[in-house]
């Protein structure tokens, strides 16, 4: 029986990221990631059950690495700090993320957009939708759906972290202020 | 020389829209485009230029599409009424329109996620741009990129619309005046 080999697990989610970004999620297959990788088809199958597994990991590694990246993630996890700052700091961790790896918050979207129905990708990402759904019982967020909440921060940030990416702006002519504004105005609910 | 035919070209870019709904826009091709209208490969050049024509063509049919629906558009575009009120009609056509085709708007999205550099998507909706340029101009709008504001209002529409057609909630549920409450918080410079 073959030995598992995380090398090569990473490898094949890297041939599977850069062919997403290249061709679109549409356009991933085991034997374009085998071939990329330099295995045997049999070989990715070792690793993935199928195509839609690949996919699916694909999209669980750049969640965690969201989590992952920069200290803020700890903060909005963090049940003993009020709520609005807990969500601040979710606001934030997305914005910072989305301006060093905007690539990664494509990939994320190329993969949600096929619309796999045997995964729902937003119920992967407990952590945010607890804080989104505890926020709102609080009063704190408007009280409309969660994935409403998560795609205005996320398509957001991902816009203004493509602008900048393609230079259609500095990234000083815009603060995060400025920007976190339009994202928080949207999903805090309006003062009566 | 082979005579041009209306017809043709509509199931050309009805077949493309399909292929792009199933597999994503990047599968597209014309070689598929004419196996699914029955007709040789080089049939589809008389039409379109090459790939890239046949996307940017179906694109704006979804655009020009969105415009002529319902009569909200003849208000927005009327510089003789109040920027608020133009801003208001503007989103609730987005609205109306996201609701009644939710895939128009994934096809939209699903194009402009290849980032085809050699058409700029967003700069074929000038009506809009213009639209939230003097929105912006007149401090009822955000001073923030105009592809912020239009990403806003186009992905928690298309959101909610398709939440509802994966019947993740009823259409009372959540009345328009909620939904779009969110969308003009993100968007309306904050009152000082």
């Amino acid at each position: 029986m073959k030995r598992k080999d995380d090398t090569k697990r990473t490898k094949m989610l890297d041939a599977a990221a850069e062919i997403i970004l290249q061709e679109g999620a549409a356009a991933i297959s085991t034997i374009k990631v085998a071939k990329a990788v330099g295995v045997a088809q049999s070989n990715v199958y070792l690793y993935f059950k199928n195509k839609n597994d690949l996919l699916l990991n694909t999209y669980q590694r750049e969640l965690s690495r969201i989590r992952s990246a920069g200290d803020t993630f700890q903060y909005f996890n963090d049940a003993a700090l009020p709520i609005e700052q807990r969500v601040e700091s979710y606001v934030h961790s997305i914005y910072d993320y989305a301006i060093e790896h905007p690539d990664s918050l494509t990939l994320i979207e190329q993969i949600k957009m096929l619309n796999l129905s045997e995964m729902d990708l937003f119920n992967t990402d407990t952590v945010v939708i607890d804080l989104i759904t505890e926020a709102i019982q609080q009063g704190y967020l408007k009280n409309l759906p969660v994935n409403l909440h998560m795609v205005t921060v996320f398509n957001i940030m991902h816009r203004h972290a493509l602008n900048l990416k393609e230079n259609l702006y500095s990234k000083d002519q815009y603060s995060y202020k400025e920007i976190s504004q339009m994202v928080l105005d949207a999903i805090k609910a309006t003062k009566r």
